[in-house]
C-alpha cells in the first residue's frame, strides 16, 4: 500500500501532467475507470502501472483483476496518494499511466480513411476531448491535430474523451498547410466547418473520403486555411445564434457524415 | 465610478449566484458581452442595470450606449468590484442584473410548438446552457426543465447559453410525468433519447410536432420515463463507444429534426 504522497514516484506521476514531461518520457496519465478500462482493452501493451484505491479496488474488482492477469503491476494507494497523482479535484480512485503511441499521418493516410477530423488551433481540452470521443462515435478513422493545438495527452483531453483517445489513432504536431496538402495528394476532400461557408451541410456528399476541418473556439479557421479546403460548409442555424461552439459543430458534421442522423 | 468592493450593491450583485436569492428576487446575472448584448436585443425591458469596467466601457461603446439609449441604468465599476460581482473566474467587463421572465408550459403549447426540449434531473449547468443553445440554434420553440434539475438561471448555465435564453421560452420546475401527459394531450410526441431505443433516429418521422426527453447525464433516463414516452430513440453510433453525453445526443437529435443535417 502506496502512503507517502511525498515519494519519488508521486511526483513522478504528478509531473505527467507538464507536457514537458509527457514528451520527454512518452508517458501520460488516464484517471478514472472508464478510460482505464479502455486502455486496457484496446491499448493493454501500452499500460505500464495501475494505481487504485482501497474503496476503488473494491468497487472495480473485475478491472483490477483484467489488468492483473494481462501482468499490468497494480499498486494499491491510499486516497491521498492517489489524489495526488490525480490532477483533477475528484478522482475516481483508479488511475494508470501509459505509453503514448506515436502515429504518423503518413499510416493513417495508408490505410485509406473514409472519414477524418482535423482540428487547426484547438485549445480548449474538453472541446479536443469531445471532438475525439464523438469522431470514434461516428466512425471517423483518425483524428489529427495540427502543431498550435492543445497537447492530447493532457489529462483533461484524455478524460473528456472518456477511453475514445485508446479506439483510433490520434496524430498530433501536424502543419496545417502540409497536412491538407497530403489529404488532398491522397484524395480526400477538405471541408472546412465553419461560419462563412456558401455550401450547406445537407448538401455535403459524405459518401466519399472526407476530413471535416475545425478551427479556433474563438477566431475560427483563417480564410488562408478555409482557401486550401476543397469547400467552406456551414451548418444551418438560427439567425439569432451567432455561432455553434466547435463541440457541437464538429458533432453535427460528424453524425451526418456517419449517417447517424437520415438514411443515405 | 464604483470602487468598494464590500458595498450593499456588491454584495446584493453577487449573492444572486444563490438559487434562493434569485427566487426570492426574480432576477439573475448575465455575464460578458454576448450575453449583455441578447438580453438588451431580446428581453430589454428586464434588464435594470448594467455594470461595465472603465476597460469594457471602450471595448464595448456601442453595446454600452445602446443600454443608456433605452433606459438602462450604467454603472462604470473598477475591475475588483466587477470581479467580486461575478462569479466566474475570468469575468469579461460586463455584466447585468436581469428580472426573470416565468413562462408557463401552457403559454408554450398555446403557441403550437412544432419542436421542444424537456430536459428530465439534468445537473450540470454546461450542459444545460449547451442544450438551451442547441435548441435555439436548430429552432426549437422552447426548451422544458423538470424541478429535479439544476436552474437553468445560474450564472454558469445562463453564460452556456450565450444569449440563447434570452432568445426562446424556457420553462422551468416541471413535473417530468405530468409534462409527459400535457405534451401527449397537444398531440406532441414525446421521443425518449435513449441508448436503449430500439428506433433509430434516422427511422424517426420529424416532420410533426415532437419533443426531445433527455435525461441526467450519468444515469440517463429511468424506465418509467422512458414508458411513457411516445417512443425511445437511439443515435447509432459505434459500438466501441457506450454513450454520447448528454450534449452532444441532444445536438444531434436537434439538428436531425431541424433538418441541419440532411434534406427532408
Amino acid at each position: 500500500m502506496l502512503t507517502n504522497v511525498r515519494s519519488d514516484r508521486v511526483r513522478s506521476v504528478r509531473s505527467l501532467s507538464r507536457r514537458s514531461v509527457r514528451e520527454r518520457t512518452g508517458r501520460f496519465v488516464v484517471d478514472g475507470p472508464q478510460g482505464v478500462r479502455e486502455a486496457i482493452r484496446y491499448a493493454v501493451e501500452r499500460v505500464d502501472d495501475l494505481y487504485v484505491t482501497t474503496a476503488a479496488l473494491e468497487r472495480h474488482a473485475d478491472l483490477v483483476d483484467a489488468a492483473r492477469q494481462v501482468g499490468i503491476r497494480v499498486h494499491e494507494t491510499d486516497d491521498a496518494v492517489l489524489a495526488a497523482m490525480s490532477d483533477t479535484e475528484s478522482p475516481q480512485g483508479l488511475l494508470a499511466v501509459v505509453a503514448s503511441a506515436p502515429v504518423t499521418l503518413a499510416a493513417v493516410l495508408a490505410s485509406a480513411p473514409r472519414l477524418l477530423v482535423l482540428l487547426s488551433n484547438v485549445r480548449d481540452p474538453g472541446n479536443a476531448g469531445t471532438v475525439i470521443r464523438g469522431a470514434d462515435a461516428f466512425g471517423a478513422d483518425a483524428v489529427l491535430v495540427t502543431d498550435g493545438s492543445v497537447d492530447v495527452l493532457a489529462p483533461k483531453v484524455v478524460r473528456s474523451t472518456v477511453g475514445s483517445i485508446f479506439h483510433l489513432p490520434v496524430v498530433a504536431g501536424l502543419d496545417v498547410a502540409a497536412t491538407l496538402d497530403a489529404l488532398a495528394a491522397a484524395g480526400i476532400r477538405t471541408l472546412a466547418a465553419d461560419g462563412t461557408g456558401e455550401t450547406l451541410l445537407p448538401d455535403v456528399d459524405t459518401r466519399t473520403p472526407h476530413a471535416w476541418v475545425m478551427g479556433n473556439e474563438a477566431w475560427g479557421l483563417p480564410a488562408e486555411i478555409r482557401d486550401r479546403c476543397t469547400d467552406v460548409v456551414r451548418v444551418p442555424i438560427s439567425e439569432r445564434v451567432e455561432s455553434l461552439n466547435l463541440a457541437m459543430a464538429a458533432t453535427v458534421c460528424l453524425a451526418a457524415s456517419s449517417g447517424a442522423t437520415h438514411r443515405g
